[in-house]
């Protein structure tokens, strides 16, 4: 077995609206550090673990994203990187 | 002024304790899609935003990270990806 180290984001689908963004956006505007800004929050889960081959830890990790960390209603999930460590 | 997309996500240091990794854990344990399991559990922005430069994007993004986006003391960042958009 090889441990493999993922990390995925999830954040609300670009329709959904997003007050947690909303809210760092009106803040940074009061700050002035930006005039016109977008943003969009969501989460983000390093996870690691064992598995016999890239694709295996592929195929779980796109399990775990599907069944567990999002909710694919209003949620979409993207794999940025995923690695076999020591 | 171009628009930037800058990609950031946040996570507890290591030395502190991850109440929402743990039970991401536990579920995953559960429903046996992993036996060994290390989670910890973030935040992801993505924002978007205006720049003269690159480089000010970058000292901007900084900004907000350290002085909106997270809490030093317990948290750190690292910027995903910053780019150039339409």
């Amino acid at each position: 077995m090889r441990q493999y180290l993922f990390k995925i984001s999830t954040k609300l689908k670009d329709e959904i609206k997003d007050p947690q963004g909303q809210v760092v956006e009106k803040i940074s505007k009061r700050l002035k550090i930006f005039n016109e800004i977008n943003v969009k929050v969501g989460k983000f889960y390093e996870i690691s673990f064992f598995a016999e081959s890239l694709d295996e830890a592929k195929t779980k990790a796109g399990e775990l994203a599907q069944n567990i960390l999002t909710n694919p209603v209003i949620e979409e999930y993207q794999i940025i990187d995923i690695k076999e460590i020591q």
